[in-house]
């Protein structure tokens, strides 16, 4: 450990001081990520990869449940490649890295690093898709794409980030259709019930959309900033980039079709939003079912005899029940070591001590509230367990409330500025459904539209920005 | 399914005919991988990706119980941070891709996709590393590299192929030294006893080490052609790269010292030898313990009252007891599924029809073998499990005799030249350690070092190249 740890806490700045820096300071003091020397290219450090390792293995067994299976593509396309589906080439050319060289050699053609990978999909489904026997296709892949932006924030804006990507192919649209929406009730089952992330699930509009896309779904979720962060996504194609990219199958009825297509994808943004959803003055607050280190067990005055033994039983005992536990034995102080794992967001400090021996009992220092509760050392398997549902739950309440007691309804444009200058979060109008008033919403009041949402209430029946009849409720929202 | 599969078995070239053609067939009917655009750089589809991701759970699971921790560095490189450590520069800079606009801009310094990342993790550890307390630091990441090679083969040789590389840096040599030993052993261990593939351990030569190392330790194995594949590499650095990097630590004696560093490695290419080492002309055959499918359920006469039944009751149980297992239950015949499964290289089949349900019992189809056994249903739970060690056992022993076969010993150059002549493999000599004897061996015989193989012999007193003293005893071979 570095000499500095013991300074980690007075040196995060607050969040109420300057909540883009609390957020910077949290990402290094809890050793999640390191600078690279490339501007926008980070580093995934052990703790913050580690959070990822668990996001991939939730995620992955619920793709495979679900019958998709993982595949890997290569990391260049060639421009000549990329261009073949126009809406999507106009969307991503401008930041694509490109490769112009091997070895020595210029290249023919210049190559682009992914920066998503419908095209080398669809260059593949080609091959391998011949009859309605080979769909449909459910495909996903793991791996980093790229994105040359201008700017950069750790896990929320990254050149180089760690995804997944899922890449569908079905022989109806009503088929793929119902996949984007299984692939969204995925993601916010997840986000709700691992990360404890309430989201909003709606549509997004055309402006919003992803490039290529028919229609984009999207989970959105409110940040400790009242900002909000898309928090995945799910496209659903039609047969644009079939047709584009000539796949056609032979069906039932003995006729050539084009397959319905889906695309779908959630990355390490999702840590910036643990982060930003949890986190408080002393660091990181992690929820249990994604945390590294969900138990740190810390023996009290350790050099008094049987001490570290009984705290090394306990460890054992935690890591038998399916704990994800660790035992802090360094010479470090007892102040240093509360630091250092509120820091880094551990649920739960397990102390056992002397007393507590004697006792037969330890004492549970919860992460999220700071309680501390004396167990049984005989309820040890039932407690820890319960105690970590708690801190989930009572993460997700809150995280719920600060959701529902920002979201404002508003009847002019003028109103909707002043609610999200004064409060912030989402603020829900009628919509006319023209990109007219999504722009001007976002020039007069920088608020963005987040989604249409599923749960329509009506709020009038005019469109507040022009006047017109409305079609929709939308919300809106300045968004990470 | 595609229509043609029932052609599959004949699709295949003999291997006797023509290996190469051979094993690339293997790859394409077995559907491990498909061909993209770029020459060079390959999919690898579901069946192939799921060898991987079942190379990747053994691997990593053993990784971390001897403390280590995964983590993600950049995929691009600044050329100058490539150019710190001159021999790995100029290793690999001839075979770098090279990126050198960003969007629209020319980039003011090019950037190669990572080949391997050495230099990245000198980086980060310059940032992280400042006491002895912060040693040692135990990284690996798993991620595809780049490397712009002229020639390519399936898994063999990829421009971009997918691996692991473990960085360490530790307070000495002795305890770096003993790291890249302890990665050889877990290497060699999974080759044997996850892969079936056995091995030969020594230490490569000067002339063919890593670029920039002190030391490369490797793991060779045997294939069908009696060719070689290096396997798993180790490799010991030094403090070369510290030095390059100025990367220090105080001492517990409170004075500066350069940390010493190891890498180590293996890649996709393990698919590569787990074909040559144990396919046949009948397809792929897999090693029960990496197999995605270890158990293809198939009904006979699924028509007949309650046979499907008792089939999806069979699968239960094998999955139930941990069994990879599948059931294929389609409208294909079952010469069709016996000749699909053996080109997937599925250890076992387990038939099931209305004559078994009487006799309360199941077949099982051993795919190494071809040997059908009856076992009762009351033994599923045992018989299955023990029946594919059996057959893993079976694999290894084959593949043992063939490469202790195939190891022949030579006094002379033109006697190493006859025996790789006529029966490839491995051709042990003395040897002086000389550069010029070891161009002069592959310029005549057409052969590299191998290794110098931790089981040393003494053979003679003389180098059989150049006459003069024998230092020790070097393997030497034709690899992939």
């Amino acid at each position: 450990m570095a000499k500095d740890n013991k300074k980690k806490v007075e040196q995060i700045t607050d969040m109420e001081v300057d909540f883009a820096q609390w957020y910077t300071d949290v990402c290094r003091k809890a050793e999640l990520i390191d600078y690279s020397s490339i501007k926008g290219m980070f580093i995934y450090r052990p703790y913050g990869y580690a959070i990822w390792e668990n996001i991939q293995a939730e995620l992955d067994r619920r793709f495979k449940e679900t019958g998709h299976e993982n595949v890997y593509l290569p990391m260049l396309i060639p421009e000549s490649l990329l261009q073949k589906e126009k809406d999507h080439v106009e969307g991503f050319a401008p930041e694509c890295a490109w490769v112009t060289y091997g070895g020595s050699d210029p290249l023919e053609e210049r190559y682009c690093i992914r920066p998503t990978s419908e095209t080398l999909f669809c260059e593949h489904y080609k091959n391998v898709i011949h009859s309605h026997r080979d769909l449909p296709k459910l495909y996903n892949q793991w791996c980093s794409v790229l994105r040359w932006e201008k700017t950069s924030r750790p896990f929320l804006r990254h050149r180089e980030f760690l995804w997944q990507e899922g890449h569908t192919m079905h022989a109806d649209a009503e088929e793929a259709r119902a996949e984007t929406q299984q692939m969204l009730n995925i993601y916010a089952d997840f986000l709700e019930n691992v990360l404890a992330m309430p989201v909003v699930k709606g549509q997004k509009t055309d402006k919003e959309k992803f490039n290529g896309a028919e229609e984009t779904y999207t989970v959105e979720c409110m940040m400790h900033d009242h900002k909000a962060l898309q928090s995945g996504t799910s496209h659903y194609f039609g047969d644009g980039f079939a047709r584009a990219f000539d796949i056609t199958f032979t069906g039932k009825d003995n006729t050539l079709h084009y397959p319905h297509q889906t695309s779908w994808g959630v990355s390490t943004r999702m840590i910036g939003g643990i982060i930003m959803t949890h986190g408080d003055n002393n660091g990181l607050v992690l929820p249990p079912r994604i945390a590294p280190i969900q138990a740190m067990v810390i023996p009290v005055a350790q050099h008094k005899e049987g001490v570290l033994e009984a705290a090394s039983a306990l460890l054992d005992r935690l890591k038998a029940a399916g704990i994800r536990a660790r035992m802090d034995s360094s010479d470090q102080s007892m102040g240093w070591k509360a630091a250092e794992y509120e820091m880094k967001g551990v649920p739960l400090r397990v102390e056992i001590g002397p007393k507590d021996m004697e006792k037969n009992q330890c004492v549970l220092v919860r992460r999220d509230s700071g309680e501390k509760v004396f167990i049984s050392l005989d309820e040890l398997e039932t407690a820890v367990p319960a105690t970590l549902d708690a801190i989930h739950d009572g993460l997700y309440q809150r995280a719920k409330k600060n959701l529902e007691e920002h979201i404002f309804e508003a009847h002019s444009l003028e109103e909707a500025k002043a609610l999200q200058a004064q409060h912030g979060g989402f603020i829900k109008t009628m919509w006319c459904g023209e990109l007219a008033c999504e722009l001007k919403m976002k020039e007069e009041a920088g608020m963005t539209s987040r989604c249409i949402p599923f749960a329509q209430e009506h709020l009038g029946d005019t469109c507040p920005i022009c006047g017109r009849a409305a079609k929709k409720m939308i919300y809106w929202g300045v968004a990470y």
